[in-house]
């Protein structure tokens, strides 16, 4: 059920960045403008080349362009990082087709319930929520959770309760309700070969952005329904600071896998610290962070953005739905 | 209300214990027995020297003490690093004086919302819950997760569900009530100044234990019942594996202060994460990161142990219970 170990490194090296700020010192950085950069997932839970129509493939590709589009066009015109992965994230969180807000995977009980979490890597203020069930965008509750509480993660009930209080939109259950994700529960809960095949698609399936604005501040956001039939409350790693989601002054980091083995790897911190503390490109720490993930017997895989323009694409899964996006350069793909 | 910032480094090098291991390669200290080490915290949130009562400094140095006792005599006897952390846990949250399990502090609605973690070094396995309200020992519930549940993190009332089918015990509400803590909420509920001046006790406290066992295996772990007057199902850093409690097979860390700084510091993964990739001495390594939760605004400490039996506790709060014992010396303290 797992997919193959092997390590699949795809570094879409943003052509037309490397001038801006290759070898530029971060003050130099800060008074010449950066060129903006963002990369999206859609999860790591990719459906088998041969099992994907031309129509469900054309509207992955559509959902992941449409994100890509409108968090590079707050980075056009010189908004933060922040706003850009917020953005993208609603985009993908209001898409039936990924993992996240509405379409989000089924618990064992027949709810939805949501994880999100959203870092700024220039302060290092950080907002998650988990477990929330009708918030129509957890990532912007998340954001409010940063900038509208003195605190940093709120969970279940009292996050809803918070989220009247501050006025971000709550939606009936109805809402995150899809046919195929229920159909997914249903061959979950009966325990179907054909549900175990589907493991990766079934079980996870995360969305996250990374983006690096004008200012050259980084901001990374995460947001997903977790695992079909998941019970008693299970979190994965997309709402914890540092597993799913990390952004600091010179590394963003958005997961998505199996979010145990994740959690286990610190994974998100761990390629920023790869990268400050043992100096190690950041394709370089990605892999070897992976590397790690797949150690443990997990898999999926992180987007990776430094502050120089740098993406990384790291999965040890078959593949993952990604993006990226600047001003000279565009790329959707899915598998390897 | 903050605490000064300025660093205090406590290094208890456990005397007899360089002997052991020092220079040691791995593989030698798996075939040669490990002497056997426990570090506990009862949390950062001191109170002023000039305010306690010696009755209750007495309280608080035999509680220090039967958490140290209960720990080392599973180490002593062979046991492993992961039973000993837990029972350490287990007797600081049985005991009132601690914020964790009994005499946990009140969220603003007046209940007690327990949270905690464990992380087993040496096969990076974790268990963790969030918001329980009925399990008289959150640390138990934390390792039954990681140890029969396909999960690392647990919420809520899904998190009591999986109490009740494993058997781990359940209380009423009402064991987790003491009147000191009530008064606290009071207190804080009026604004009243005696509790903003109070801050570090009343506002945070949490448990904590890491062990080092015969074989040479660290482990970790973290109880507690956030600050006073939380609301919103707010989380800290304590039941989040990376933040308030990590461990690996070179360095175990439990957390205590400020959750939401010390989340967004990654503190625990941090401290392992300058041992590792930047090959800091472990005192070198926990200097820095409380020093980045102090440029960021926060207080608190941490308690690190490395493979060799090095044990550091640092804090930038006025002061930490806390406590250290092999089987040559012993040594519990309060203030710097």
């Amino acid at each position: 059920m797992r997919a193959p170990a092997g390590l699949v490194l795809a570094v879409l090296a943003a052509a037309g960045l490397a001038g801006a700020a290759t070898g530029a010192e971060r003050s130099a950085r800060m008074s010449a403008p950066v060129e903006p950069v963002i990369a999206i997932h859609g999860g790591a839970g990719v459906i088998a080349r041969e099992s994907m129509t031309p129509e469900r493939e054309a509207r992955y590709r559509a959902g992941l362009q449409a994100a890509l589009d409108a968090g590079h066009a707050i980075l056009a015109r010189g908004g933060s990082s922040l706003d850009a992965v917020e953005a993208a994230v609603r985009v993908l969180e209001d898409d039936p087709s990924f993992n996240a807000g509405r379409g989000a995977v089924f618990t064992w009980d027949g709810r939805n319930e949501l994880d999100a979490s959203i870092m700024d890597g220039a302060t290092r203020r950080a907002g998650a929520v988990a477990g929330v069930q009708h918030v129509r965008n957890p990532i912007t509750l998340a954001r409010a959770v940063m900038e509208r509480s003195p605190h940093v993660m709120l969970t279940g009930a009292g996050a809803e309760d918070f989220a009247l209080e501050r006025g971000v939109e709550l939606v009936p259950r109805s809402w995150f309700h899809t046919e195929h994700r229920w159909q997914q529960l249903e061959r979950a809960r009966r325990g179907e070969k054909a549900a175990v095949a589907e493991h990766a698609s079934i079980y996870f399936g995360t969305v996250g952005a990374v983006a690096l604005d004008r200012e050259g501040r980084l901001a990374a956001a995460t947001s997903t329904g977790g695992m079909t039939g998941k019970r008693w409350g299970r979190v994965g790693d997309a709402p914890l600071i540092g597993a799913g989601t990390w952004a600091d002054a010179q590394v963003a980091v958005s997961a998505t896998g199996d979010g145990e083995y994740f959690i286990r790897a610190g994974v998100a911190k761990d390629v920023a610290a790869r990268v400050e503390y043992a100096r190690q490109p950041l394709a370089e720490a990605a892999r070897a962070t992976i590397g790690t993930v797949g150690e443990l017997g997990g898999s999926g895989g992180v987007i990776a953005l430094d502050a120089r323009g740098t993406v990384v694409f790291e999965f040890n899964s078959p593949g993952m739905f990604r993006g990226v996006k600047t001003a000279t350069r565009q790329d959707v793909a899915i598998w390897r």
